[in-house]
């Protein structure tokens, strides 16, 4: 039975660049268990350098803006690892690869904490920012489900958001709106609608 | 656009009784706004001591517990008003009401944060975990909506609660799906079913 925190993760490659991407993190430190599906750059930049950061933030708009955008995220450099800490965090634990079990679809790097850094509280459960993480999810799964189940999960959670949610909420909900609207429209070919 | 936390209120009664209840509340601190139904014992504290406790825990068997049954919590008093402080809060925040605004259905207390304490850091972003905030709320709304509805709710939050939760989200998912059906049983009189 794992814990899963969602989390985002970040990566570095050996070029120097930097990744960010948001993933569910299996939760038993020191040892956390990250599992990127294999042709993503985060998998690769762990095979690579078998180091990154596990960034905890209750700021919803950067899982939204790492799942589905390229806009870039205010972060700064780790010390003992390579990758980045996001300026917005409330913790960062800084990673190495301790093992890789081969896995499909996804990689297990069981990875080991060498440093743990708290910055600011987690503010709490808040209904409209959990409804942004799960939009988000529905959101990065359009290539394998029907767009109106996608639709429908943005509807109840925008409902939450309304209901609940700030500025920050809003606005991520919004860049998942149209995210799905314009890979919508894009994969939709003269006669298809 | 007020942003909401899902939090524990605790307040006393006259006679010395705690009551600790899940209640969404309006985070815009010093000032935090609570919203009780008017008839419940925790407008009635509030009313007559004017003083209470919001609690924020990730521990969401605690919030199972207080909304939808009578066993205990754990629980040590709060110093600066009456009123309890959970065991497993991350944060509590001790306030006292400074004004009643008259509102239906539910009473609206503005209160001051008197007394901030910080134990322990809110783990972060765990869908399960909320999975079982919005089981829990469907499940106190089980007078007034459809048994199907909020079965397929449990069913949906169930499915998360497997998949990254926990012992202590199976936990609550288990004592909100015995809640559910012993309260849909007790009024399914003969013929009903």
């Amino acid at each position: 039975m794992p814990f899963i925190l969602e989390t985002v993760v970040s990566t570095m490659g050996l070029n120097g660049e930097i990744r960010f991407a948001p993933m569910g993190v299996e939760w038993t430190p020191p040892i956390l268990i990250v599992r990127p599906y294999r042709d993503t750059a985060t998998c690769r930049n762990l095979h690579a350098r078998r180091q990154g950061v596990v960034n905890i933030t209750d700021n919803v708009l950067t899982f939204a803006r790492t799942a589905l955008s390229r806009e870039p995220v205010p972060w700064v450099r780790a010390t003992s690892v390579s990758g980045g800490i996001l300026a917005d965090a409330c913790a960062a634990y800084e990673v190495e690869v301790v093992e890789v079990l081969p896995s499909e679809p996804r990689e297990t790097f069981r990875c080991r904490i060498v440093c743990s850094r708290q910055y600011r509280p987690f503010l709490g459960f808040n209904r409209a920012r959990h409804a942004v993480i799960e939009a988000t999810i529905a959101a990065t799964r359009l290539p394998w489900l029907p767009p109106a189940q996608v639709r429908a999960e943005l509807d109840r959670c925008g409902a939450l958001v309304d209901k609940t949610g700030g500025e920050q909420e809003r606005e991520a909900l919004a860049l998942i709106r149209r995210h799905v609207e314009s890979r919508l429209d894009a994969h939709q070919g003269p006669g298809d609608g």
